[in-house]
C-alpha cells in the first residue's frame, strides 16, 4: 500500500459573508458566516501528501507550479505538534520532510475561492498522514480563514468566537448534505479583466476605515446568522434568499465605504441583480438568491424546478458564442421563455457572461482510495 | 415697467448627501445635508412669473413645454398664504392667476439636479411678485428638498430640524461666495443610457430597507457636518476633500444595501474614483474630491492651481473626440502630463465622458433687470 495519503476537498460559497479579521495572525473574523459547501464532484480540489526520510525539504506544488514551502508552514507545525502531543505517529516519521502536490479542477479565471478548498484538503490530508484526531475547521483556518467552513458537507457556520487564542473560532455544520436535496448552484462566471483588491488587503482596508462596518459585523450579521440558521433547518427559500441577497448586498456595501472604496462588482455583475430581482418579481416569494464574493462572478442559489426556466432565462438575457457555455451537471433547459414576456429586461451584448456551472450542494473532504495519487512512486508531482 | 419678475438661481452640488426623508409631504430630510453653491454664470434654471387678471388658469412652461400645475401648487399656496397674513399685495391680486416659464441653461442630460435650481428660482420669484419677506430656502424646500440649498451662495448647511412641522428645516449659509475663492468645480459627464431609480424613489427604499441607513443618518453624517463645517470656515481643503469623498461613498454604500439595491455608479464612476484616489496618492494630502449625485456623473471639487494638470490627466486617460469638450469658464490645461508617469493608469476607451464643464462657487439667486425675461408682453412664453 502507498504511503501517499490523497484528499479531495470541496469549495464553499458563503450566505452570510465573512469580511473583516479580529486576529490578521491567527486569521480570526470580526463576524461569524455561514456557506454553503458545493458538490466536490463538480469543483474540488485534489491534495497529495507523504513523508520520507529522503526528502531533503518541504516542498509543496500547486497547479503545476511549485511554491514557497511558507504557504503551508503554519498548519504542518501545528499538525506535527498535534501529532507529538497524541503520539500518533513514530517520532522519527515527524522528523521526515514532507512533498505536497494540488491541484483545483476548476479554472482559477472562474474566480472561486480556491484557498478555502486548497486548505481544507491539505489539512484533512496532513491529519490523516500524521494521524491525528483534532477539529480540522480550526486548523484549515489557519491556512486560509474560509477553509474552516470546506471542512463540512451541507451547509456550515462559521463561528466568530470571542477568544482572543482562537480557540472558540471553528466551525460546526448546520445541516447535512441530505437535508436540502432540491438546493441547487449555479456560478455565473463573467467575463472580466480587472485587478481586484485582494480579499485580505480589502478587508483590512474596509475594517480600518469604513465608519458602516461596525454596525454590519455587530448588530446586522448576528441577526441575520440566527435567521439564516432557522431558515436552512426549515428549508425556507423564501427567507433563505432574501437573507442571502440583503447580506451579500450589505457585505458589498461596507466596501463601497471604505476609502478607498474596494469595488467587486462591475456592471454586469449588477445586470444579474436586477435580472434576479424582476425574476423574483413575477412571483410572491424570491425563487433565487443571488451572492457575489471578492469578485464580479455571481452564485445563484436556487431550487431544482427552478433550473430550467433560470438557466433558459440567463441564456436569452446573456447570449453567449461559447457551446461549452453551461459547465457541471446535467442541466435541462426549460421549452419555453414565454415567461420573459412578463420581465420588462434587455437582451444583453453577446459573451458578457463566460460559462456557467451547475452543481448543488455536497460532502466536506474525502480521503481518496483508488490509487490515484497526484504523487508519483518517487514522491514527486505525475508528469501530465 | 414690466410686471413680470425674472429670476436666475444657481444648482448646488452636496458635499455632505441628502438621502431619505423623515416626512414625504413637507420634504423634511432624515439628516443635515451641506453643498456647495455653483455660478449662475455658468449652469442656471431662469423664471419668470407673472399675475394678471386676465389669465384663466395658473399655467406654467418648463424648457419649452407645458407642464401639470400641480407641480407649482404647494409653493404658489404657500406663498400667497403669507402674502395674505402680510398683507403685502393688495388682495385682487392675489386672486388673479399666474403664468410661469422656467429653463436651464444646461442640458438635462447632464444629469444635474435642476429640480434644485428650478425651485429655487420658481420660490424667488414669487417671493418677489407679492413682495413677501420669509425664509426662502424651507419654501423652496417644499417644492424639492435640496432646493433650500440654492437659496444661498458660497456654501450651505440645511438643517434637518426635529419639529414634525418642519419649522426646524431650512439652510443658512456656512460661509460666502468669497470665502473661499480658489474652490473650483468639474462635472464630469458620464455617458450613460441607463435609467436609474428616481432619488425620491431611492431615498424611499433605502430609508425603509437598508440595515445601514440609520447609522449613517443618526451617528456617521452628524460627525461629518460638524467637521466639514470647520474645514470649510479654515479652508482645509485635505479634510474637505476627504469628508466628501467619504461621505459620497457612503452614500452610495447605504443604497447598494437596499433591498432591492439602488445602483447609481457605473463601471465609468468606479474607473474615475480610482483615477482620483491614485492622483491623490502622488501627493501627501487629496488636491482633488470626487462626489456622486443619484446617477453616474462625477463632481469634482478642487483648487484653481491644480486645475490644469487635472484637467490635463482627465483628457489623456479619457480621451474625446468632442471638440467642446470642456465647458464653462475659460480653462488653462497643463503643458505635458509627465506627472502621470508616476500613476499607474490605464488610458481608457474613447468617449466614456462626454463633456465636461468647468465651474466654481457662486451666489444665490438673482433678480434680473434687464428686460430678459422668459413671458412676452402677453404673459405667455416667448417665441424661440
Amino acid at each position: 500500500m502507498s504511503d501517499v495519503v490523497t484528499v479531495i476537498a470541496p469549495i464553499n460559497i458563503a450566505v452570510i459573508k465573512y469580511w473583516g479579521k479580529r486576529d490578521e495572525k491567527l486569521k480570526l473574523p470580526l463576524n461569524d458566516s455561514i456557506s454553503g459547501t458545493l458538490d466536490a464532484n463538480v469543483m474540488c480540489s485534489k491534495t497529495s501528501v507523504c513523508a520520507r526520510p529522503e526528502f531533503k525539504e518541504d516542498r509543496i506544488w500547486l497547479n503545476g507550479a511549485e511554491q514557497s514551502k511558507t504557504i503551508l508552514q503554519n498548519c504542518l507545525q501545528k499538525i506535527k505538534d498535534i501529532a507529538c502531543d497524541q503520539q500518533s505517529v513514530e517520532k522519527e516519521f515527524l522528523s521526515w520532510n514532507v512533498h505536497i502536490c494540488s491541484e483545483n479542477n476548476f479554472p482559477t479565471a472562474a474566480g472561486l475561492a480556491s484557498s478555502a478548498s486548497g486548505y481544507a484538503c491539505l489539512v484533512t490530508a496532513l491529519a490523516k498522514l500524521y494521524k491525528i484526531k483534532a477539529d480540522l475547521s480550526a486548523l484549515a483556518r489557519i491556512g486560509s480563514g474560509s477553509a474552516c467552513r470546506s471542512i463540512y458537507g451541507g451547509f456550515v457556520h462559521w463561528h466568530a468566537g470571542i477568544k482572543p487564542d482562537g480557540s472558540d473560532s471553528f466551525a460546526t455544520q448546520v445541516v447535512n448534505t441530505d437535508h436540502w436535496p432540491e438546493m441547487r448552484v449555479l456560478v455565473l462566471v463573467v467575463g472580466d479583466s480587472k485587478k481586484h483588491t485582494s480579499s485580505s488587503i480589502g478587508m483590512k482596508i474596509t475594517a480600518k476605515t469604513s465608519a458602516l462596518m461596525k454596525y454590519r459585523t455587530e448588530i446586522n450579521v448576528p441577526l441575520r446568522v440566527t435567521s439564516m440558521c432557522d431558515a436552512i433547518k426549515q428549508k425556507d427559500f423564501a427567507s433563505f434568499a432574501e437573507i442571502t441577497m440583503k447580506d451579500s448586498n450589505e457585505f458589498h456595501a461596507v466596501c463601497l465605504s471604505a476609502y478607498p472604496p474596494c469595488v467587486y462588482l462591475n456592471d454586469i455583475s449588477h445586470k444579474i441583480i436586477n435580472l434576479i430581482h424582476k425574476y423574483n418579481d413575477l412571483f410572491d416569494s424570491p425563487k433565487v438568491a443571488y451572492t457575489f464574493d471578492a469578485g464580479p462572478n455571481a452564485c445563484l442559489y436556487l431550487l431544482e424546478k427552478d433550473v430550467p426556466n433560470v438557466v433558459s432565462m440567463i441564456k436569452h438575457v446573456f447570449p453567449s458564442t461559447n457551446p461549452d457555455f453551461i459547465k457541471g451537471l446535467p442541466c435541462n433547459e426549460a421549452k419555453n421563455v414565454e415567461f420573459l414576456n412578463n420581465i420588462n429586461f434587455k437582451q444583453e451584448n453577446i459573451d458578457l457572461l463566460k460559462y456557467m456551472i451547475y452543481t448543488k450542494i455536497g460532502d466536506g473532504p474525502k480521503v481518496i482510495d483508488n490509487g490515484e495519487h497526484l504523487l508519483n512512486v518517487n514522491g514527486y508531482p505525475l508528469e501530465k
